[in-house]
C-alpha cells in the first residue's frame, strides 16, 4: 500500500484504503505487476459502457492488457477520489480524472492537451482483493476534449 | 410511497425504499407535486456533468422546473434500479434508463425512437428527505442515439 490517491480523501476502512492504493499504484502509476496484489484471479466488468472490455470476465493477465491499452493515450493520468461509500462487499467511489492526450486514439490524433473527466465506480470486494466493477464515466466530456 | 421502480430491486432500508419511490413517482411518472414529499427545502446538485443545473442549489420549485424541462423530450421515461449501497447519510444507486425521443432537443429533432442509457447517482439523505446528489450519466450513449 502506498499513499492515498487523493489528498482530500481519507480512507475509513481496509477496503477503502485498498481501493485508494489500487487506483494510485495501478491506474495513476501504471504498475502492472501490482495487479497481482489487488485483483482476485478472476475480475468481472459487469457494466462499463464504452470500455472495450464491458461485460467480460478477465484473468489478471487480461486485466494487465486492459491497463496498458487504456493508459497508453494518457500516460500521466491521475485519479482523485471525491468520496467512498461501503456496504457489504461493495464500495462506491466517486472520482475525477485528468491526463495529457499524448498518443493517438482511432480517429483522434494526439493533441498534447490536458483532458478532464469524472465517473463513479462500484467495486466488488472479496477479502483484500477486487473481484469486479460496475462503472459509468462521463465519456462525452472526453470526446469533446479530444480535438 | 408506491411500488418500487424496478421489479429486480428489493429495498432493504427506509432510505433505499424512499429513493426507489422517488424515482418511480417523480421521474418515471412525472408527478411534480410529489417533489414536496421527497425533497428537503433545499437540494444541491453537487456534480452532474451535462445537466443544466450542475453545481446549483435548488428550491423545490426550482427542482420541479428541472423535472418538467428534463422529462419533456422523453415523457415515457423509466428508471430501472440495479443496486443500492448505503453508508451514513448517503445512498449510491446504479440504474438503467429508457425513454422514447418524442420532443425536440436543441439541434436534435425528435426521432420517435427509443433511447437507452445508464448512470450512477449518490443521493444525500436527511431523515426521510433528499438533500442533493453527485451523479454521472452515460450521456455519450444518449448523444449517439439522438439521430
Amino acid at each position: 500500500m502506498t499513499e492515498l490517491a487523493s489528498a482530500a480523501f481519507t480512507a475509513s476502512s481496509p477496503a477503502k484504503a485498498m481501493i485508494a492504493a489500487f487506483l494510485h499504484d495501478v491506474w495513476d502509476n501504471g504498475n502492472a505487476d501490482a495487479v497481482d496484489t489487488y485483483l482476485a484471479e478472476s475480475y468481472t466488468i459487469h457494466h462499463d459502457p464504452g470500455d472495450g472490455w464491458h461485460g467480460q470476465t478477465l484473468t489478471r493477465d487480461g486485466f494487465k492488457h486492459r491497463l496498458v491499452t487504456s493508459r497508453a493515450p494518457f500516460p500521466d493520468q491521475k485519479f482523485s477520489v471525491d468520496m467512498m461509500l461501503e456496504e457489504g462487499n461493495r464500495v462506491a467511489v466517486t472520482w475525477r480524472w485528468s491526463g495529457t492526450f499524448l498518443a493517438d486514439l482511432p480517429g483522434f490524433p494526439a493533441t498534447g492537451k490536458p483532458v478532464h473527466t469524472s465517473g463513479i465506480t462500484i467495486y466488488s470486494v472479496d477479502g483484500d482483493r477486487l473481484t469486479g466493477h460496475w462503472q459509468v464515466t462521463d465519456r462525452m466530456s472526453v470526446f469533446q476534449q479530444l480535438r
